[in-house]
């Protein structure tokens, strides 16, 4: 182990030393990937020092997440005391579906799950867990909203037509796990928004009201917080009122902004959560842990049983179930994804935690403020995002982004919006400050200029 | 970054010099759990010192899964070249869904499933994924049959009675995916095994007629490769005669002996593999990576596209469909699994891989014949398997384990096969010397001897 450590830390001392001088990977296109770079598995083994060459070679060419020139993504940046939580999950490798094998790392999923329900408002009877990644938590979601509207369906199978609602801003997962769950993406009715990317309710009641005459059974109502594109929130009250009308499971998918939970000035945009039966933050987006550690929490615990829980008497062999996380988890074997929270929550406390999300936003504004206030911009964005959406120059956003990526200039990506394609910057990684938003802007002005001959 | 990979590395070799000299951590009973350590999140953070004290405490009480003393898991051991590549993994926080944002990792990921696919002998038409965990590429396969055998399932949801097939040994994971795919826990056919573990091929064979004639559809046999508690190989020729004369689709479930497909010496139980339709390993198991790296491959790779494609306009930006992996994913971000295995596979070559294949089981024969050579033992195992059963001293199984368990001697669990529970040793931690193997046995025989009051 020592011989790989001491590799460990001099590659990435090595990376963290280059990456502030050069915040963008050496571009390779795809096409000339295997003769730039040696990936080949051999017979034999290589020696130590071949490795770390190799290695050092692979680490220097992939894309930086963490440096101030990322914003492509819906996560980034480094939180280091995040990092240093998940690089000892990677040591200590336990596996979290029992107390026998993870021991005291059972109380640290807990504890943050705890803390999660209480500052939504839930009391003893909520609960939740971890999965891989917002499309698994979404899906986790939607099996509990499948089996509460009809618990036969886990043991007899789907039986009846089902629907479900999303707006058409919301995330693809959500057609995805239709398709999975034995629903079908046919039965996805796809709300159509306002203006600020919002789904309609009205819309939502009256395409409830037409399945329900068509004898369909709506089952789940997935709102977002925090849509892809527009970084937008759902109206959740008004969720609330028209599933409690219709009995339809209300989850949200907080996977991008549910984090604003955390924070006093923005927890505003999930007003009544509290309401809802189920919710997903992805705390490797606005909490800036590494990837992943999705959270699904439930207001009532016996869904999470119902849907997951299964006899294996050769697992479950000691501690009581509330201490044997597989039971409610849609894994078996399952690496530990809550440590990295854990530890920076325990690090900067909750506190800290509101800091990096309300960073997010001041860094949106900042953005915001500069697009508004220059005329060589187009603004499509909405406030309360930390998604910032514009063009520059009336130059196609496909164009500039893909230019910037292969000129190793900086790495960003584009969206829709009804008719509208833009550039979508996310000011997620809270590591920033706003000069490097406004870095940001310079670097592509600077770019556009001195490459005019590429926009014509 | 500097503090906290300095605290990093100050605790992981704190830990390695401990477990050096304790195999087994400090047992903390799960209702002294919240008593015993500072598990609690606060408002304020924390200073690093206080955090290092903080995590030095459970760092020092988590099960130790790597040591000479950890034979609970299918999992175990510590293979240092896998951990470094997944302690970058960490540092890096690539999300593999596309090019743009992996880059060369793309490359590893592809490489290695290349190679497995390459070593079954399959050709170009075939591809592989990742997925967190065996349970959830078990899921894929099952996914990918029900929507080959009817693709309009995944538009249209479940509008048949479908029956899938594993032996009654075989992994709990089947029934919760029947459950999640919508052909419901109900239609799982626990077929029958013969006195080794192994699916009873005639009896599976008479029960797709019944089932045919009842007018149900069989869509799915899986066969495991590595039964959970035996460790036995169902016979993939004969199952895929079945398969091929009722036209199902033929998966086999290879999460825990899979990696058998390295050796020379063993791949013979798996013979056939060639001919299924996918296959799912965990490198994780036999392989001694970090959780998780669970690989399922497929012979026709168009099954992937079918049941996992999605249009992501904001997402699939730039390159080649072939480099933006989330493409045929059952997930969308999702973190960098690849990489450890391929600086495994890289530094000790597919030699290496053999080797630690082989000493599993070479360390599994030594156990196997201490057990039989000693009369104090009963043998219920089976040969040509990593997991070694046996009782001690007519001893109840369960009992031994969990005192062995709460007195930190041994990490070991017991399972049951027809009429018998036993102990359950697993050898697959290929880092252990035969003289490991024969001190858990002498560390039991002690224990027993010294704790005689505990066992009348």
């Amino acid at each position: 182990m020592e011989r790989s450590l001491e590799i460990f830390n001099r590659l990435v001392r090595e990376l963290l030393a280059d990456e502030a001088q050069n915040p963008v990977a050496e571009y390779i296109p795809s096409r000339h990937l295997y003769q730039r770079l040696d990936l080949k598995l051999q017979k034999d083994g290589i020696s130590a020092l071949e490795l770390e060459k190799s290695l050092k070679d692979l680490v220097f060419t992939t894309p930086r997440t963490a440096t101030n020139a990322f914003f492509n993504q819906l996560f980034g940046g480094r939180q280091d005391k995040a990092i240093l939580g998940d690089l000892l999950s990677v040591v200590l490798n336990n596996s979290m579906y029992t107390y026998k094998a993870a021991g005291p790392q059972i109380g640290v999923e807990k504890v943050v799950l705890r803390e999660v329900c209480d500052m939504i408002g839930w009391g003893k009877n909520s609960d939740g867990t971890l999965a891989p990644g917002g499309s698994m938590t979404n899906f986790m979601g939607m099996l509990m909203a499948r089996d509460a509207y009809n618990e036969k369906t886990k043991h007899e199978g789907v039986q009846q037509k089902m629907t479900v609602y999303t707006s058409i801003e919301g995330h693809y997962s959500t057609s995805k796990n239709a398709a999975f769950t034995g629903i079908g993406r046919d039965h996805v009715r796809k709300i159509a928004t306002d203006a600020k990317g919002r789904m309609d309710n009205a819309v939502l009641r009256k395409t409830i009201q037409e399945d329900i005459a068509n004898g369909l059974h709506p089952i789940l109502i997935n709102c977002t917080a925090g849509t892809t594109v527009l970084g937008a929130f759902d109206n959740l009250i008004e969720a609330k009122e028209i599933a409690k009308e219709y009995n339809i499971w209300l989850h949200v998918d907080g996977a991008y902004c549910g984090s604003v939970l955390f924070s006093a000035k923005h927890k505003h945009l999930i007003e009544g959560v509290e309401n809802v039966d189920s919710f997903t933050l992805n705390a490797h987006k606005m909490l800036g842990t590494p990837l992943g550690c999705s959270l699904i929490v439930v207001k009532d615990k016996t869904h999470l049983h119902n849907s997951f829980s299964n006899d294996a008497s050769y697992l479950y062999q000691t501690d009581h179930d509330e201490f044997n996380l597989g039971k409610t988890s849609i894994q078996c074997g399952r690496r530990n994804d809550a440590l990295k929270l854990w530890v920076l929550w325990k690090s900067v406390g909750t506190n800290g935690l509101e800091n990096i999300v309300d960073k997010q936003f001041e860094l949106a504004n900042t953005a915001r403020k500069y697009v508004r206030g220059n005329s060589d911009y187009t603004d499509y964005s909405i406030d309360d995002a930390v998604s910032v959406c514009f063009n520059y120059k009336g130059i196609p956003a496909e164009e500039i982004c893909t230019l910037l990526y292969e000129h190793s200039q900086l790495l960003v990506g584009y969206g829709s919006f009804k008719e509208d394609t833009f550039i979508r910057l996310v000011t997620i990684n809270a590591t920033n400050e706003n000069e490097d938003i406004l870095k940001f802007f310079k670097t592509m002005e600077t770019f556009v200029a001195e490459h005019e001959a590429l926009f014509t």
